[in-house]
């Protein structure tokens, strides 16, 4: 068996950084080499040796964090939220001076929720109709969700591509809001009940058929198997990677 | 074995009166006697000796059937859709100078979604969050349903009766129709989906748990055993009768 | 306002017992009198002037806890497994010396799940087919799920008592175990799942449409409406009660 | 706007020869240029002028139809069932005589369900837990469907070629057949129900979520779109494909 990778947790005392902390201890091909706080130095890092930095800390110092692993030849994984496409254009042009590093950037890790989208893209094309419904816990505070909302635009995209026109939809007397939001001409319906933690629902129509993709997030811990792919993946992925359906090796 | 129920159809060239013609010539306990067209004379039901008439004809000629039949001694079961609480009055008062004689007048005859309508109305008290999503063919006009806002309606007053205030929504930022329609508090979606027929699904929720009670109607044969149930009991049910449920013998 | 209730909780360290406790103490109208442990004498409970005691101990002390609090005039709500025909009747003959005292032993304290059987129970009668699926973690021994054959039950007893025959299957050639388990004609699939807690779905099929009910529970809390509403109950309930059911005030 | 493709039906007389005419008849950029029933001379679609026949007669003669066909020049969409590896393979060296003549033989027309494999098959190696339900009409003779045999053979090869071991199940008390049948190691239970016509869920587990992908066939159109697929693409793809899949430019 060969040597474990070397990892750092950035945000270790955070609720996700906790929880990837343990990840790692469990899994038996990783080594855990240092925990830092979301405030804490980054570089303590490479002094630990750590060939891989996770981090989940907070938007304000994540772009931050992941020039200065760069600058020190370590890989990031990198969970935190806040990304734009501006900070993700200056964290490629400082690996373009890092031959050999990689970054993985990713909204979500969880698997599930990633192939949910990924699956909704590629059937779009092929159904005269699609629409999206999410349903999550009545604490948050946006509708509808942004995977929701990303989903939608992924599914919008793929029939623009395709050539295909706009849905079927003889509405012509609605209660105002019945048919959802509306994303690029993608009804998106938001439900909230308690107990729910968070899901989604890809619902697309031809004559005769349906075809459902359903993500149910229970916990927190779905995200694991995730953080600990790009982990390991990382290390033979120089440069940005954006979203894990890179690392998922779909097609075919 | 007794004599058989002898039935006589109203609208029987119609798509559901000729549904009702098939399955009454099905069912081993009943004898069709007549059939008449939506614009026929109901009288000759009675010259046919029908016991039950079935009347699935239009909104325009139905109330005048039902008057007709009463007059004539003849029980009906009516499908057909545009009663209103003043129509139905008038024939509670007919009714008044005809004992014995039955009148069950119902907008949905699926047992399925009966069921459903009084299933959510019972759990309706017992959860904090309770939420309606109905999915259609999208060549339906209204949105949402008929019988989802009737479910609605059912959950917003068995909430009332027990007490219970709004449900928990910390939605602060929602893209216009995400949170669907609001039906006495209860929030209704309505999906359009090719290849759909008619569909609800009542989702309720309580920290840690969710109850789903979910209608799926493939065919109008699903109204059939609805229609049936109705011909059999309407003979010992004196009086004017709304709505399948009290047919049903729930509770227990 | 009046007094709170005065509770106590036996097995208190236990996982259900101390998220009982939490329970308890975050309800305005109850007040937490005493804890004890699964081994401790169940007469504390009465010195420290509880109403109502909740048990959640486990098989081998259980029932002599009841009979003690029976004996001190203290309400008992159990959910403790393990009870038979045997020790209810053994409960029943005592309470019959203890005029005014309430016990209540429910298997299952979530409210969407025996909402889920009572309704299953409900519709039977009407559907041609009916079928279960129950899901659970992969950690679990048994299959299918208690709860599940007990719903299988209720559905054969009420397809039964409607006189109804056995559900049309055309099946010749199945493989071994496809079908699922027979539980009194009932056809019960158990699905294990890595992710999943404990779900329970009963599809029931007529020509046209289906009627499902579905039960998905994620978190231990969700008993905890079940637990409150049989403790403010209990106080009303002389004698014994088996299962929730009769708490819940369905029927119209 | 080019030219139509000129389309013939064999086995137009049969209830899905019948439903392809109509389709045909209704594509603005197909002809219908000849009708022949499962007993006919498959040469007459030659005579007639057509581009592609498609062929869903019976097991008997289809693959000596293909034959001619090949011979004529035609190309061939082929759903009739009951072909084998050796009579694949023998069309495939006819069509080596025939070079630009393309056949395409599918088992499944339905795009839904033929994604819906492709989906489980490249979700299952990321997944600790997967298992299938599929669920039909009463009237079905075998158990489980070829559909949900094949599906679940797609995810035992994707787990095989990924190394992953058997799933976790703790299951030592189970009734016989709970546990569903066992298909190359992937459990897979059989649901029959009146109202269902065919319908599949495959359901993959890792810890704290859950995927879903679920087909739903209403009715016998869902096969059409599929069926116009493939007759505008077999024009295209010379040599001999299996199954929908390779039309629908899955990957990416």
């Amino acid at each position: 068996m060969s040597e474990p990778i070397r990892v750092a947790v950035l945000g270790a005392a955070g609720r996700m950084g906790s929880t990837v902390v343990r990840a790692v201890q469990a899994a038996p091909d990783l080594e855990l080499v240092a925990q830092v706080d979301a405030g804490g130095d980054p570089r303590a890092v490479a002094d630990a040796g750590a060939q891989v930095a996770v981090d989940f800390t907070v938007p304000a110092v994540t772009e931050g964090n992941v020039h200065a692993l760069v600058d020190a030849g370590v890989h990031a994984v990198v969970g935190t939220t806040g990304w734009t496409e501006q900070s993700l254009g200056r964290v490629r042009d400082r690996l373009g001076g890092a031959p050999g590093v990689g970054v993985v950037v990713a909204p979500n890790f969880a698997l599930g929720a990633v192939l949910a989208m990924a699956f909704a893209r590629q059937a779009a094309r092929w159904f005269e109709s699609a629409e999206v419904v999410e349903l999550h816990h009545p604490d948050k505070v946006d509708a509808p969700s942004g995977t929701a909302r990303h989903t939608a635009q992924g599914i919008a995209q793929a029939r623009a591509a395709a050539g295909l026109g706009p849905m079927p939809d003889a509405t012509t007397q609605a209660a105002d809001g019945a048919r959802g939001a509306d994303v690029d001409g993608v009804r998106v319906h938001a439900v909230r009940l308690r107990g729910l933690v968070a899901h989604e629902e890809v619902l697309l129509g031809n004559p005769g058929e349906m075809l459902t993709i359903r993500h149910d997030s229970f916990d927190r811990v779905s995200f694991m198997p995730g953080v600990l792919l790009a982990v390991r993946q990382v290390l033979h992925r120089p440069g940005l990677t954006v979203g894990l359906e890179p690392l998922l090796d779909l097609g075919a």
